[in-house]
């Protein structure tokens, strides 16, 4: 088999077997393949796509590139839950302990943020001690001891999307669904859960811009679990605006540890609320959403919930006094207010825009190789919807950067609220779940 | 400006301005930009097209990446011609010292065979002593002196050439009509001629398989001479058979030293005498295309162009005795008669067939650093619309291989011809110019 009459198939809108699918991604792990060849395939792919079946396989031939994790002595079905990235997405340290207090058991490999969206595994590192990496051994002890598990993606997962990844980046070939989906997912499925829930944001934070483009990706990925047989669905949420309050590091962590107190912002409880329904469904713990709805409120009211997440951060390794006593985290040494130079009422909050402050505040990374400050980022006041006066308090910036940046910023964060004098957008946007 | 953008706007079908492609190419030839950004560009490219312009700049800064060749300073208009490539096709070795006796200047750089074709700088090798490369004042001094010059293409030319063809080979984009005709004009237009005919030929044994392909091609390259404002006219010629009957490097030599003492084959002189006519009134030595043949057919019958071509073979160090005395040539040990199986009218030879047989007897390369048999190689003895009876001689092989190849071979050439009852086909196909 040659790699150019399979770059020639894709060039030609020709589908490719499994055998070629195979060994075009063996033979690019391996380094037969160079770089020049993967990339003109890559771009074939961009231009002429991928039918259904081709992107199963190519998803299962990345999954099987590297170590596949296998959880399956484990009793119970493992869930697993990945969000295509977002402003202030914190949801997965809110969801992951309510769904654990209620019998499921979550284990997730997590990514870093980058540019304006936050990631996860950065969010845990705000809490001193806290370690996101594990051997195959360590991850299944906690999936069978605490129940719940958040690592960084493992190195020897899944190399072939490691490697084809940072080619797309230099290639004008990342914005692909079938890229984009077989890359999730082949992640995901090496993993070792036996079902994913997948929230697919759209919106001016989202990488994906419009609902249609959202819809596409989703039914991509949730067709390769059918390829694949997986349980996977996905839901389809807004990210118009900043999801809660808080965005950055430590700041979202505070905010996580209100919401599993029962004292979070209502769009993330309700999401987490929603999630954390079908999740228990996939997990075959309820049959019924409203069931498992009710036992989610009820551990977040009784606290078990709240146990559930200092339980998952002592075991690995985070000072769970933090969690327990949220003032000790640092404090950046500049707050400065940002305050409505009008009356209205809030039309919009431009996520990227928020999310781009953020990071010039230090609470994100421009490159991969930047250092976080852990403490810094925004704080909003005032959320879609909201009535506002001028010199209302609209949000409130946390960094230990000079004032040049600070003024910049403020001026970028009082832009990026849009304020009128009526409200005239439908403010509850309902949940689209695919499935 | 930053490459991936440049892909990026491609990728999208836009327009690529003068200032994106020459960072392009400048940025590539001297290694700055990677191969594997190159190929997805290459790629983005052979699937989105370029329009006219956009192909006259990528010509243009081909053609100023390495050294331009100048002979302004030279009396007269320079012409130059280039074959698309096929089977038997001498036509430049002829063609050459006939404009030149009617007094043009011929100024060629030119290739080697690879696979079925042939290419006229391994059939000037055939000549013992002749030289294909020159220094730039060399090349001009023939010019000058003898008013013809054929050398191997020079390597400080157009190196942005040879980097993308070398690409292209592996990355499944070579038949992509853009990158196709840039690659060949930008060569032409830096080594100094004022006017071009090509020729673009189609059937069997071309890289064109279709007439539409070929004028396609053909149209894109007159395009490209109006952007740049050159004289530029191609022909679009058939190579459903084998061009004249020599087939092999010294073997087409032969044949030539035949046509230019006007005892060569019908269809090889008069494409030569078409050719001719348009190149003399390219060159503005002749106004009138039927005079200019009249000079043409004079020069074969006066033997002034013999004598150029012995002039101009002298001028290069090759051994004109060879020229006066073609039985001196090396000849194969092995010489093998192929006879027909049947009664009929050839219908049809396969080029494609033909050249690669003519490969396979030691007469071309099958990869770039194989080594030719320069007496190796097929003369046919039967051609389309030929009669031919049970018996009767249809080519002969001429081969230093072994008794197992030659049997092969005398298969395959046997099946070459298609041989029916009546004559089925149209034998005078007319030429046409596209200008």
């Amino acid at each position: 088999m040659l790699i150019e009459e399979i770059i020639e198939k894709k060039r030609d809108k020709k589908e490719l077997t499994r055998e070629e699918i195979s060994f075009f991604i063996k033979g690019y792990v391996n380094n037969e393949i160079p770089d020049y060849q993967a990339s003109a395939l890559l771009m074939a792919i961009y231009l002429n796509g991928m039918n259904k079946k081709e992107i199963g396989i190519l998803t299962d031939e990345m999954r099987v590139s590297g170590e596949v994790w296998d959880l399956s002595d484990i009793p119970g079905l493992k869930v697993d839950k990945h969000s295509t990235g977002g402003v202030g997405d914190k949801v997965s340290l809110v969801l992951g302990p309510m769904v654990c207090s209620c019998g499921a058991k979550l284990a997730k490999m997590s990514g870093r943020g980058l540019g304006h969206t936050g990631g996860t595994i950065d969010k845990l590192e705000s809490i001193p001690g806290f370690k996101t990496t594990q051997t195959y051994e360590q991850f299944k002890k906690q999936v069978k001891d605490v129940g719940m598990v958040i690592i960084g993606q493992d190195k020897n997962i899944d190399p072939a999307d490691k490697k084809l990844y940072a080619l797309r980046d230099v290639t004008a070939t990342v914005s692909s669904i079938p890229l984009i989906a077989s890359s999730i997912m082949s992640k995901k499925l090496a993993s070792g859960a036996d079902c994913i829930l997948l929230d697919v944001k759209y919106g001016s934070g989202a990488f994906m811009k419009t609902i249609e483009e959202a819809k596409n990706l989703a039914t991509t990925m949730v067709d390769i679990g059918k390829e694949l047989n997986k349980d996977v669905k996905a839901e389809i949420t807004d990210m118009d605006q900043p999801l809660g309050y808080a965005v950055g590091n430590n700041l979202e962590v505070k905010e996580v540890i209100d919401t599993l107190k029962g004292n979070g912002p209502k769009d993330l409880y309700e999401l987490c609320l929603y999630s954390g329904s079908i999740m228990l469904k996939q997990a075959k713990i309820f049959d019924d959403l409203d069931k498992a709805k009710e036992a989610l409120i009820e551990n977040i009211n009784n606290g078990k919930a709240f146990e559930k997440f200092k339980e998952f951060v002592a075991a690995q390794g985070g000072d769970v006094s933090y969690i327990e006593n949220p003032e000790k985290f640092d404090v950046c040494k500049n707050i400065v207010p940002v305050y409505s130079k009008e009356d209205g009422f809030v039309n919009r909050i431009d996520a990227l825009a928020i999310g781009k402050a953020s990071m010039r505040l230090g609470g994100g990374r421009e490159k991969l190789d930047d250092i976080i400050d852990m403490a810094a980022g925004i704080v909003l006041n005032k959320k879609i919807g909201d009535k506002v006066a001028k010199g209302e308090l609209l949000a409130t910036l946390y960094t230990n950067k000079n004032e040049e940046i600070i003024e910049e910023v403020h001026e970028e964060v009082l832009t990026a609220f849009y304020i009128k004098d009526k409200l005239e957008i439908e403010t509850d946007k309902p949940h689209i779940l695919i499935e």
